[in-house]
């Protein structure tokens, strides 16, 4: 039974403590947060108590730490419950700075602790199987990947200033999911990105809309696109085209009732947001971590991935800003 | 919150202690069954009391029962819960025999306690969504309902045998399904029925294909068609025609991956069978009857409901046994 | 080089005279109909002759001739053409009465012509890929069959009088499609019909919505769903279990466009009637034909076929008038 | 009636003289083709005369000139059919030679004849009905565009040699589509593209593999996906994200059977190639022209729109060897 400490008692603290309380080989042994209610108000309803944060590093009895709190404090907490001898699980981003995120991988290294990156996504059943097919050989040798990551509505401007940029905040997503799908990283990218959903995000600096190219040192390439909006619901899906065929991992529906009437032929939309789809997905990425440790498998994810996502993040940002590709140190 | 005595510790046994559980206003106390260590496992499990069936009845501190027994002591059960003034919720058919069904309907009147039949497909995300858009006249007045459902494979011979045939143990589910859908009874019904799965089902007196139609008071009618054995899953559709359309209510996939080759395009197939397809629904089931307990709302499936399509399965054997159209009475 | 006389010139007649223009090995003749100036129209479009009938069946230099006149003259312009000793495509039904079909296939028998009955859906591509699917095996024995067959909109009242009744004129195409799937003839039927969509169909001693059950020799079984009315276009589907998976053909849609807003996700319409639909299977219906004249193939319809589904048609009538299953006599 | 000359008697030169003949507006009077026995051949089958190409731009009888003959031609025989008075339709892509084209252009805008180039695409009913739905405002206003065009198999590579390459002949395509479907042209275009598909082509100096993206001069973008092999058929999509919703036009299919069985569920391929998708698109792209020249209406597509695909073509060529966005010129 691993006993876990949550740090972050926010949306998605409250999604992961769901998810560590349902796992039959973990509980949840203490919660905290900065907003110190917040972390009472979860642990009463998953039966686990509320405390600081050094009291929980600190509590040897606790084997893993799951660091959901603001992006700006992972570092700086995955350093400090490494060194205090926890396994972590960590949301993503590592860091909106590439350099730090470089320093607390070095730091991390020097303790031996196991430490994972939340990019729930390959957990999704779909974009697993897409994976699995592909490294079976379903579709042959795989030669271009195309990711269309589409939000259902843009977060507030104020979220917007703080969150490092569509590339960073949104899209590391998305050069996680090409890095997991095509199995290696990319050595040169390619952004373009406009602010057409709301000006206001413009004028904080950042862009809504994006697509990036990716080519890889054997001359495969990937496309990513991106908006802040797609009123119909979260678009998720990915299309990896092979030597021998195509596998496309489409969107999950809410319902799958098909309605024909004299106007046309109308059918459920996509699961709203990153909750209603991804669910699943972060149960599964827990049971990965639970397994990892208990079970003395390999980390399906680990810091190293979300340094290199980062940088490609780092890269398009600065390929949108100067209009030239940029090469992607190995 | 509800306390609740759970009778059956079998398979779906454990299906509704995981409702009961997961549903943050009911608490599993004592579990039941005829082997003693089935019950102490499940106890153990979900943190419950293993208990003889007449101490879960004659516990004040529980409010409800949740029948999950073999189909021959659900009348009894039913009976002896209402009578020990417990809210029930029973698996469905409520018996083999009309008869007694209809004296267990009579007997639990008079103790004035809600029963409730376990129809789990009305909860369907699918299926409900189907009944709603027809409610509000998406498709105008419904006229010409179609109701397809194969199992993937016919159970047991030995179960077979024990089960009431084909209409009492598999359609009674459609025979709900299209009340629910319909909004009422049908006055007549015709059914045919050969064994083509397995010849060892037709020499036990049963059948595992079947179709089944219903006409109604006014002239509208309903088709139901019935397989043991659909190799590619669990196949649940429905569909209804009406004056200003058509709905239909599709299979869930376990996956949304499309593959495009030379041989073909190929996508996942429907979830297996009824653990895969209608787990959410009978967690839905169970929060509806929560809800009717605690926050005074109707029923939303009765033991009338349970009873009228009990007539219907009997109808149905009979129509099949002789060829003839048999009347429902009203 | 096939040549051809047309007896019809209403719009189906208009269909085959651009099938057999556009087939490179026919060429169109000669056109009749009882209005003079139809014909001359059609003539004049088409670079052929009005003439009379007689002059059509008279002609030495004509091989074939297509009857496309209305129903009430087909037996008769069956058996003169064939005394002709011309080859004939009839359009469906042979006749509205059963014993005059039967005479008529004798009276053909006697003259040794070849003679196909125009069952058009035999050659749309999508029921003959089924059909060939199944005869392949791959869904191992054909088990239960399901036809939809819908009309967007009912006939004018007056047609309806004259029609035989949705079982001889509608249905008659659905019950030709069970047998061509199933590859033999069912041997009792049972029928249920009902006047829902237009009172006035049902004053005119005519249904218009309809179930019917078929069921053959080795316990098989086949349902078709009628209506004379599906606003959103022409709905024909057939669906069939088998013992080693399901074989569905859908609708064919006017376009591939898919639109999702916060609305929902809307695509386009079937096709929205039988010449939207069935246009190409015309065309390869007559290409048989002809490939049947001029390369020695066998008719892939024949008049026994129209025969047989007709049979099917008056059965079907007295099953929902009398209630009863009706024994189809071998 | 249009008289027509038919320059060129290849394969798209006879799914030309197709759509002349059976359009009731057009006839074929003359075809010319540099083999002689090709013309003939042609001319016989479809009942007009073989002749010299010089002698087809002199018959003053002759209204206008389809030029099917190879890329090389195209310019000359646009400005010669210009100049004896005939208007013209000439397959895509008007030149190999962005400047020989320009002065084309100029040399054509002389004569005042009419000019339409063959962007058959622009005729396809799932294109055009993607379009009508965006000029609609069906999702508000089109923000980011996805272009996916896959052929079958690559060409030979004696082909590729003197195709110009991938960007001006294949992918001239969808610069079109981009330009048809956003309204306007781009401003920037970045390219990059590899050769996956077979190593000669990457000898020959070729891509077969490549993604574009196109800026506009308000922050929209577009992306170009091309392969020269999909081995599962023609594959050719469009999607538009506007801020109101997402317009998806999917491929065509060979049928709509779908088989479910314990391997998976199957469906039909894509449509192979362009013949078997696009043969509606070029009768309705023969009758836009028709239409424009008898009925006043405007040319659909122009030789401008010609030569700014083709400037595309060429600054996309540009970019994917420099690794540099191209500014294209307004």
């Amino acid at each position: 039974m691993l006993k876990v400490g949550l740090l972050g008692a926010g949306r998605i603290g409250q999604v992961h403590a769901a998810s560590i309380r349902n796992n039959p080989r973990s509980t949840l042994v203490a919660v905290s947060d900065v907003h110190e209610q917040a972390a009472e108000k979860l642990a009463a309803e998953s039966g686990s108590q509320a405390r600081r944060t050094e009291a929980v590093l600190n509590d040897p009895e606790i084997d893993a730490v799951l660091i959901a709190t603001s992006t700006d404090t992972h570092s700086d907490l995955i350093e400090a419950a490494s060194a205090a001898g926890k396994a972590v699980l960590c949301e993503k981003p590592v860091d909106l700075s590439l350099e730090r995120a470089k320093t607390c991988l070095r730091n991390v290294a020097a303790t031996g602790q196991p430490v994972m990156i939340g990019f729930n996504r390959r957990f999704d059943r779909n974009f697993s199987a897409l994976k699995q097919a592909s490294q079976r050989g379903d579709i042959g040798k795989a030669e271009l990947l195309a990711i269309t990551s589409f939000d259902p509505a843009p977060p507030p401007v104020s979220y917007i200033k703080v969150s490092g940029g569509l590339f960073r905040d949104m899209m590391i997503h998305d050069f996680d999911m090409a890095n997991f799908i095509m199995g290696e990283q990319p050595v040169q990218l390619r952004a373009v990105g406009s602010s057409l959903v709301d000006p206001e995000i413009g004028e904080a600096g950042d862009v809504d809309t994006a697509v990036v190219t990716l080519t890889y040192a054997d001359g495969r390439i990937a496309v990513i696109k991106n908006s802040r909006r797609a009123v119909y619901g979260y678009d998720q899906r990915v299309e990896l085209l092979g030597s021998k065929g195509l596998l496309q991992a489409n969107n999950m529906l809410e319902d799958t009732v098909v309605k024909s009437t004299a106007a046309g032929v109308s059918s459920a939309k996509p699961t709203y947001f990153f909750l209603e789809r991804y669910m699943p997905a972060y149960a599964a990425e827990w049971e990965a971590f639970v397994s990892a440790l208990l079970d003395g498998n390999d980390l399906p994810v680990t810091l190293d991935d979300g340094v290199a996502a980062l940088a490609m993040a780092e890269a398009a940002t600065e390929s949108a800003r100067t209009g030239k590709a940029v090469d992607l140190a190995s």
